[in-house]
């Protein structure tokens, strides 16, 4: 493992580092931030995954999230997107392939191969993170967009994994709407049924374990309608009687500002689970 | 003047505006971020100069800075770095021409036609953000590297222009510096006695008003030794009696992680000020 940047920052240290991922077979990157507390003491780590064309540096400048992380004695995790490299399968599109891994375990060649985010995402990063930096095993998980998706996935199929839960304008049901459906055939196959293990708003029915997802969805993000669709978690919520606290932003769009002007609460929402 | 970007941010709205600048001769592009007060007030102006290789989005969307605007009711400026196009003189080089304007009035061929940066920052765009935006007279600056460097620049030669300066790691005596001294030759010719006047440390010894200055730079900052020298701005604040509060940062380096960091304490400053 190598670290490859450093900078100080609210009193902690930002870093990202480089590693082997044998699960996804390749060279990963991830960005850690290391507040202040954690020169003294094993802190709790919040997992943020990032959503579709990013790679680990988006969260990292432009969410702002450090003061919040500082403020509140927790490590930030913010891998990268999909599995990277020549030898890694790749698409035309910025919706499939590198920069768009979905957070599934593909079953699909070429996909199979390389593409398993949501092992990776859930086992192999934080046993890494949990052996090598001052990090406890308090977990809590959130991401944006394809990330949120997949926070609410690696929460929704891993009991017990997870103190806490929130997303920002995740794709909630992705084997009904347009990304999830071209990603899901590629990844998964055309068996739809196979999609349903691998949508928030199917596993949320049956989940056995009821952790509260908080998201905050912005009223005037262009995906809204067509691709996000916070209604059909609403209604599977209900449905099952999972608890959500959904609330719609008026004015914010689906940018890192939406995130910048949220990211607060939803650390110090995450901070309270588990620090508590 | 035509908006091509606008964001809902902490209450209140991100833009990006484009318009053509008679100073430069060319299209310009200027974020503003205009806090929640700003619906119902004017509001007094921080202008932000950005350093080498910067557009007007580095600030905006690295900074996390509009967070402490809405507090403090401030609204934020950040212009592009020099003027653009395919018209405008460039050069090999990151540190001399598009994305280098160095903040001065340039005096030499080719670039004395189109880089007026000085007179762009000062008068130019202040004009037309206080006739076309809820913005006062009331007017701070700040900014980073060749920013920082500019942001002096704009204070010790306007006296009365401005209520408070300050600077993230500024190249405080230009004439003397690497960047500067390539720079000023290009821009302003071989007379070095004529660079004097784009200098800060030369223009604080006869500055006939004693804005107070505030600057942070980070000890572990890559360019401290050679290029920022802000030992050269404090002899001479010494020697003119100007006050100068310079913080030196302990394992802060150059990157926005630091400006970050610090932002928030340097608009508080500036709001002291502007409210004053």
């Amino acid at each position: 493992m190598q670290r490859i940047e450093q900078h100080a920052c609210f009193g902690g240290s930002q870093q990202v580092w480089s590693h082997h991922s044998d699960t996804l077979g390749c060279e990963m990157r991830f960005g850690i931030y290391l507040p202040p507390q954690a020169a003294t003491q094993k802190l709790p780590v919040l997992y943020w995954l990032s959503g579709l064309t990013c790679s680990e540096q988006n969260f990292i400048t432009k969410a702002g999230a450090q003061r919040y992380a500082a403020e509140h004695g927790v490590i930030l995790v913010a891998p990268d997107t999909s599995p990277r490299g020549a030898d890694v399968a790749d698409a035309d599109g910025y919706d499939l392939g590198q920069g768009a891994g979905f957070y599934v375990n593909a079953t699909q060649a070429p996909w199979a191969t390389h593409y398993r985010m949501h092992d990776y995402v859930v086992d192999e990063l934080p046993a890494l993170i949990e052996a090598d930096f001052p990090a406890s095993d308090a977990r809590g998980i959130s991401g944006h967009s394809m990330g949120g998706h997949g926070a609410l996935l690696a929460a929704l199929k891993n009991p017990g994994r997870y103190r806490s839960v929130s997303a920002f304008a995740p794709i909630v049901a992705p084997s009904r709407t347009p990304w999830g459906e071209k990603a899901f055939a590629a990844y998964l196959g055309d068996d739809r049924d196979a999609w349903k293990a691998w949508d928030a708003s199917e596993l949320v029915i049956a989940a056995s374990e009821r952790l509260p997802l908080l998201i905050d969805q912005g009223e005037a993000d262009e995906f809204l309608v067509d691709r996000l669709r916070p209604e059909l978690l609403q209604a599977a919520c209900a449905q099952a009687g999972h608890p959500l606290q959904l609330r719609m932003q008026p004015g914010y769009d689906h940018s890192y500002y939406f995130i910048a002007s949220f990211i607060g609460e939803h650390i110090a929402y995450h901070a309270q689970a588990l620090h508590g």
